[in-house]
């Protein structure tokens, strides 16, 4: 029954509600041991209720000209603020397409607001901010996602100078936190840059991400068309290193009519393969965060029983810097203690040397003893892994959600 | 004018002109040259009539099952002796597939016949002869090729038990004459063994006469081509090692109406286009000749004159051998000698290391002086690479051959 629910649009509005309970459960029953232990100290920042309810974001990368803006512009319906299409370097900038009143937010301004997932931008200073913008449109097609346009990987000096910021470290930033990567190739002029092939070599660790589109295709011929996915195949495999084949989406992803029709059938089955993978997102980006949430819970729970378990260690009255010491010197030991002690799993205690770094700027006896309250929340980031978080992957539905009805067949 | 002629049936028939006066040219004006002073001891054997004649060579490679059996009986329009075609692992092996009577001939017997090119074979003993075989047929399409079928490489165990003959070394000596190297993969079964895999190492270094076919296209639909391509493609790009990419040919090469009809034209074009680089070999293989035995004139005239600069340094009467090890000692000075004397060039000179080894085995007063008949053994080979051997460079059409009509067009 389930089942079939799912794959009704009750069962698509589901994936929605996920959001707000995974934010009432993190929010409830997880934060408050981070906070009371200092977890963000020892591991990444607490995430906020934008980070959580942020929608999957599909980053786009390609060379100047391939056809970024315009695959943007036909997947919307519509031109967004900002979006400027040429045959010549357009894009100057990074511009976060995503729902909303039809506005546009200038970086700076984006970085400093809560309720958008762009604050961690700000580590890039103005420089780069002054080249981010959000541009929001009250589009259908974004109630379920964000694009990222990107400006163009030029090629030789050009790429150096010009740049204020550091291009590979941005992109690796929305790599980190995209659901899914799509480089874009021109099939009428495939040039693979060295500065391309750079900027793939950034992308390393999140293959699994990566999508191509081979755009243009109508522009050749079949025959053309094979030699350039062929070439375009060839090289992609001696610059990416996994033994699995990208999966690459021949087409034209634009509103106007097919020049060549040698391919249409294939080329419009590929189109359609796309977009079909497009409306899966929401789901997986959903079970994503559940997955990344389910991990916090694990590693702040042993974090919460590690420093609880050298806390109680500590000497009521003298000798605490001397107990400190001695404690963070066997903190391997320690570490098999508390292992034991709790039957946790090994693989989700934490390196000795970096917690060891860490833990030197806290005093001990400040952290909490193990008391009611601490105790209490300690069963409540158990009680979220063995049962909320559960629950919640099970609403999650198993039918694609819906995308604009030009780009549904 | 040549031009014009070069592309009529009269030009097309230069071609075969070649061959007879570039056996002359080398049998009179250096083969004598290489006598004279024991070349063949220094580098190669001398080369037979037979070896000139040996028309262009096509290898086929693949994975059993691939089509390789089939793909030459659909380029000869018809069966050839010993060609067994089947699903499971059929070609136990090698078949050179050549004009002539309709008849077979063993390898042990292939191998001491003078008028075949196969003599070279000899070396990799009984075990693999009793594997080779000579399949002739009065074919036209063999008019200007030898095609060699192969066993198809087999995966896991089985590659290595079962073969009493060096795979690899046999591969290596065919790929270095052939003319051209067609790998054969099956659209509709692609999977690369790790065999195979190293199959392709040994062709390293004959990067230039790889060209691929892509096998039984019309099994699968065009969307599932596409990948099977696109994987093909990554593999390969991983695999070889030029930047270049390599030529993949998609058909489905025998004589059976089409299965799938989604890429018919490409296939068609695809297919044409093999067969007319196929028409082409012929003129390449005379170039390819010509370019060697140039080749050779240069290494053996510069052999030549060492030699007899060395000859000259010998006293008459007494410290023969003393002297011999002196020069042998700085025979990288005497090469200096010899090349500033003659102005040769540098990179026509042997290795001294090698040449200091091989050089051992002489008497150096054996070999004859500078008199009038060596000298003009010098000039004539001079004259060859001046006058006759450019001027049968000249005679080669620019036109291609001619192939059976059912496959023209
Ligand atoms: N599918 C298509 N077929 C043919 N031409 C296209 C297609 N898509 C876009 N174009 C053309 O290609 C050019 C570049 O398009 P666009 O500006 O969208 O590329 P871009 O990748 O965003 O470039 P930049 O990196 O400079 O921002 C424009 O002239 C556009 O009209
Ligand atoms: N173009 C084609 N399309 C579909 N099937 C084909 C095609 N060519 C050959 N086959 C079939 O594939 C099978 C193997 O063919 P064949 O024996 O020619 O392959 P092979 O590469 O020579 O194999 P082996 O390495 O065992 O000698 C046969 O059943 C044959 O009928
Ligand atoms: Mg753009
Ligand atoms: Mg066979």
């Amino acid at each position: 029954a389930r089942g079939r629910e799912a794959s009704s649009p009750a069962g698509a509005k589901a994936a929605f509600n996920v959001i707000p309970e995974l934010t009432r459960v993190y929010e409830t029953k997880i934060k408050p041991l981070e906070d009371a232990y200092s977890f963000e100290n020892f591991h990444t920042p607490s995430l906020s209720p934008a980070d959580i309810a942020a929608k999957p974001m599909v980053l786009l990368m390609g060379q100047y000209s391939v056809g970024k803006t315009t695959f943007i512009k036909h997947l919307l319906g519509r031109d967004y603020i900002g979006a400027h299409i040429g045959p010549e370097p357009t894009t100057d900038r990074f511009i976060a397409v995503m729902d909303g009143p039809e506005r546009s937010i200038p970086g700076n301004a984006a970085a400093v607001s809560t309720d958008l997932p762009f604050t961690g931008l700000s580590r890039f200073g103005v420089s780069f901010l002054n080249k981010f913008q959000v541009s929001q449109s009250p589009v259908p097609a974004l109630d379920n996602m964000i694009l990222i346009d990107t400006p163009g990987i030029l090629s030789g000096e050009k790429q150096r100078i010009g740049r204020a910021y550091d291009f590979p470290d941005v992109i690796e930033w929305f790599a980190q936190r995209a659901d899914m990567i799509l480089l874009l190739f021109d099939a009428h002029k495939l040039d693979i840059s060295d500065e391309f092939k750079e900027a793939l070599m950034t992308l390393r660790g999140h293959d699994d991400k990566i999508r191509v589109v081979l755009n243009k295709a109508d522009m050749v011929n079949g025959q053309q068309l094979m030699r350039v996915y062929g070439a375009l195949m060839w090289s992609l495999g001696k610059v990416m290193q996994t033994p699995e084949v990208v999966r690459v989406y021949i087409g034209s992803f634009w509103d106007q009519p097919m020049q060549n029709r040698d391919c249409e059938n294939l080329l419009k089955a590929e189109q359609q393969d796309l977009f079909n993978h497009i409306k899966g997102l929401p789901r997986n980006a959903a079970i994503r965060k559940i997955n990344e949430i389910v991990k916090r819970a694990r590693l702040v729970q042993v974090h919460a029983l590690i420093i609880a378990h050298l806390r109680h260690e500590m000497p009521s009255f003298f000798g605490k810097g001397n107990k400190q010491n001695e404690l963070m010197e066997n903190i391997e030991v320690e570490f098999l203690k508390v292992q034991r002690m709790h039957q946790l799993a090994p693989g989700d205690f934490p390196s000795p040397e970096r917690y060891r770094e860490k833990l030197a700027d806290f005093k001990l006896q400040k952290f909490p003893k193990l008391d009611k309250k601490s105790m209490q929340a300690i069963i409540d980031a158990s009680g979220a892994l063995a049962t909320d978080l559960p629950n919640l992957m099970r609403q999650i539905p198993e039918a694609p959600q819906i995308l604009p009805s030009h780009v549904q067949n």
